[in-house]
């Protein structure tokens, strides 16, 4: 099987996430990085693309630039940069004609979101947005038998992502906590963007439901610090079901405890991205069953994606490499002509949209002083 | 020592709260049942007066009759009659000058509470509410670790109480359902009622916030009833901590499963109640500590009300006994003229009352649209 | 329902065995403590007593003269002196007919284990030993489970039971450790006898399985130490299932970690006694299933004894109360002349002498080089 | 970086480990794949390579042929074929002056191991046994630290790997259980040979203890099969330490699951391959903590093998993928003439007889009616 060729923009030294989807594309070998534009620092991008084996003349000093260059040479460009350039990196390579993987939040203002959707559309690409947990075999599991009707009407959601990190006073977490605590890089939210984006589309893939509207608290918890870092949502979903979100940054001891709790009229299903190798499964009469990932009993649709018996845990980087298994199938569809809609099995442009429109919803209810809004 | 002599008023054929606070009064053989209106039909209270061995003549078919006949012959009345008979209960023992050991929710109404707080000042007794949780040494534990200011200023505080035995569309969950899902019966609030003032309760007993205001959403989710049955409360602290509470009787698969996550400036704990025996101690720098009931590390005035050594669990009688325990003492510290306020260490009817007050402001929130309210 | 009366030898000051009983049989309020011989110095054995509410006249400077003098007068006594002394203090009170409940294990001899088998049963009395882990219903519900076949043939298990206090140089775990391992108060074993027969019994009580034979290697690790520490047995049953015992005294964080797992041609079974409130039950194909004390699935004969909801826990004081509901039971039943053998549900001194068997034999092995003895 | 060339033998259609070592291998793009004899069937053999982008010319039916037309071209051989062929692969491919990675058990005799420790350290190469587990941070973490001294001198070790694939009579777990159950492919022994092997590595590499002797119970349970499918071996280590291996294939419910518990006179670790994202650590205090991968506290020269921040789980690729990073620092240190034997992170050939001899005592031991076996 031919090996896709794809671009990076972002991913420079010293950034955690580049990294960490060059390691889960190249998990099942199937395409090869050819083109970079790693760091807007010229000599810092070739550095990287000289450690990645990239030819020089293909590691550029501009997004812009390398769109152009690039434009029928990539079968898809990885965009890893700060959330503040998503917009114009994804815009510069879909006008291309180049299909995109963007790290989550997909952008800063629903505006944005609209236009990449739009755009998106328009010129007939794939366009992924990287909400990572949502690749493991068990979130995969958890949406199939949630659409099969086995867990019957949804009643409520709890959903939190609480992380520590931020939580000291005087201390930044570093280069990452620094921009993501700058509303200039952030777009006016910190926690909400970069946690609850992942919680609000956890439960949606999870749930297939839609949220009608929130009610949120977004709060300020450590002195000296300007964007939210411990937030409250409560969430009505079009046809009842109701759901609280919490999201943290200040939670000492929690690392990336993102948990979803779903209760349904038949049965419950909860799960916890850091133990993803198992599901608890309850069913009507309240029995708890312990479902691991290749075991049986996994919604076939999902265990597929399983590269490893049970008891040999699959972690973080195979759920970025399921995302991409999809992605890559839809890439090689499109090409050969037998691609279909109900292929996409990863979170598209429309996933990302929703998430924007959710922490502007948010936003709003917050600054109004905790009332109801409209998604 | 001499036993104390106490009657009970509830706690007839079928019930299972009477019969706990029996068992728990038991463990420490410190106290002895000699009196009882356990039923308000005389066949009925007679049948378990024989069988507890009460004396024919001991045994009431109202509780008006009781309290006067036992007015100086008991050292408390237990009172476990459902929730909207505690008022006029308590009052006639208050009345008759005896101490009161009332099964929360205290009462129905903030008036209610407010004249039982009244009455036993006037009257110099003791009144204890029994937040069975409460008692549990790791509960304990973690007040006297906060009130030491070990874990710095409090910032948030997560707190739940999901049931799943009412999610059942049809069936009620028996006798304990029925009036509990009764407006008549339950004072306007089943779940709230329930299982929110146990919420209350606990992280106010554990961290000694007190809330400022609510802002609740109380939500009807099984078709055909017509009180709450899943709720969601944001809170905020007097000092700016924040928190949200969830209560549930439909979460299936659960059980009792309160637990309490305690997030502050130097640290978090996190506790379960069914897993009562540890408790989770995060220190500064995100070390994640399991303490056990019965080892070192315990605080000295919570490890004192352990009975057995480390690793034989003890649950929630051993809880509902440890606040006998303290209650005992304060009434023999009475008796003999040595008691001082700062011996108590259960519940009072001041927390009875606070929890009245809990329930009426989210009752208020949730009726006007989700509206902070002032406690 | 009129009380039992019984009697108690050892359980003096500083004791922590001879409390346990008392508040496990003030569970459930079925008998009264009248007369005992708490201590061998009599001025202690009184303040015992007097604590205790005992009549003066009923504490005993010795057995020999309370056996003799309570002849007639008591329904069972309680023997909770340290192991050297079960023998004697339990033949004298067979010998005035009178019930017995003893602490494990029984004795120190296996003539010592078969003369009290034999005069038990000539004197038609009834005989506990108190292996306390097997009251929990969870305990309970293993052995019915098996008992109906529904694990199919026993294959192998593992059991283990390690603690920690007695991992270190020069400490002693105070008046506890000193006599354990003391040979002249303990029998030739230290951690084989104290937590060995634990193992033992839970293993054949559990699974009805009988030992054929053992291959044991006790061994003293601590320096300065005479008698066992840490003890592996290879074990072989009658009809050809295998285990492993494991017990320690210096496994460091390790409490009362009493486990074990039983593995059969249809299910698996794991059980921990410090999570006795559930058991995992693994199905032929591999499911996990986390079952509940108090939720259904629990074999009736063992979910009877459950004294609380689920997830209001229960623990170690049950358990030992529910062998003393059955002993009680036949109690009464033996009174009233409708007794059955088949009613016993609490282990018996059969089960006991099974016990001294097994350290003998492992004794045997241990000191012959590890090989196999027969039981 | 220039990355590496690699062959592979075995790893062709259906089989699962060659596929592992192609990912694991994968995840850093260090190395290529550049020649395969995949399978013995020449069809296989090229069908695979194709799919693996391999040269038509470098794909070879027998690997005696490749051995010779690749020497001079690999940096490394991969070796995963059947263990009946281990050895004379690995002894072509040394000869043929390439370095090896070869799957454990690295061979079927104690002649034929040594054999191969002689011509690795003849021919100067390096040879790595892929005992996978060994890779995890979390390991790692563990051999530093007691290796730094910190938990003391250790007394005992407790270590188990159970399975249930192999637990049905009649079935025979597809093709892998097959070739293991058949004495002819798998050297004498099967469960020993498969997970025996992984025990005794990951004990020796975390403790650094030599075992001095063995007693082995090695014991065929389901009918109809002549390999043993549950074993049991007590330890004697060099320096006194105990320990007590179990392995089993009949453990229904169980998939991978080893696990070690080390302890020692300051303290205790225990420690899961199934939750290998984490670690308790015991002190001498017996105060439990969890330590996670990617948290402070871990053992520095461990940590950094770390690819993911805390909270986003490795798993078991990452573990191998991490033998080959230091497999491949070394391989690339040698080309550089800088390689020191202590850069060797990695179980090497000597780890991998130390494994062949430790199952030949056992079988010994077992056919010898459980007698102890010097190693």
């Amino acid at each position: 099987m031919k090996k896709l060729n794809y671009g990076m923009v972002g991913g420079g030294p010293g950034g955690f996430i580049g990294d960490a989807h060059r390691r889960a594309i190249n998990l099942d070998g199937q395409a090869q990085l050819v083109a970079g534009c790693f760091s807007r620092t010229p000599e810092k991008c070739r550095q990287t693309g000289a450690e990645l084996g990239i030819d020089f003349s293909r590691c550029y000093a501009s997004f812009e630039e390398m769109a152009k260059a690039e434009a029928g040479k990539l079968d898809f460009v990885v965009v890893v940069t700060p959330n503040v350039s998503h917009y114009p990196v994804c815009k510069a390579f879909l006008e291309a004609g180049i299909n995109v993987s963007c790290d989550k939040p997909l952008c800063l203002t629903v505006e944005q979101a609209e236009d990449l959707v739009r755009l998106a559309r328009e010129k007939d690409l794939l366009f992924m947005v990287t909400y990572t947990y949502m690749g493991h075999v068990t979130a995969k599991h958890i949406r199939r038998y949630i659409q099969a009707g086995k867990l019957g009407k949804i009643r409520t959601v709890m959903a939190e992502y609480p992380q520590g990190w931020l939580a000291y006073e005087g201390e930044w977490g570093g280069k990452q906590g620094e921009w993501r605590c700058d509303p200039k890089q952030s777009g006016g939210v910190n926690c909400l963007g970069d946690l609850g984006t992942h919680v609000e589309n956890a439960v949606s893939t999870m749930t297939g439901l839609k949220i009608r509207r929130v009610l949120a608290k977004l709060d300020t918890i450590v002195p000296g610090r300007v964007l939210d870092d411990n937030d409250a949502v409560l969430v009505e979903f079009e046809g009842g079901a109701t759901g609280v979100y919490w999201t943290s940054q200040v939670a000492i001891g929690r690392d990336n405890d993102l948990a979803v709790r779903i209760y349904g009229e038949n049965g419950s299903i909860e799960w916890k991205q850091t133990e993803c190798e198992k599901v608890l499964m309850v069913s009507r009469d309240g029995t708890l069953i312990e479902r691991h990932r290749g075991n049986g009993g996994i919604e076939p649709e999902a265990a597929k994606y399983g590269r490893l018996p049970s008891g040999h845990s699959e972690g973080w980087l195979e759920s970025m490499g399921n995302l991409y298994r999809s992605f890559f199938e839809c890439i090689r569809a499109k090409a050969s002509g037998c691609f279909a809609p109900d292929m996409i099995d990863f979170p598209t442009v429309e996933d990302g949209a929703e998430g924007v429109r959710f922490v502007h919803a948010c936003l709003k209810s917050s600054e109004s002083g905790n009332i109801w809004v409209d998604l």
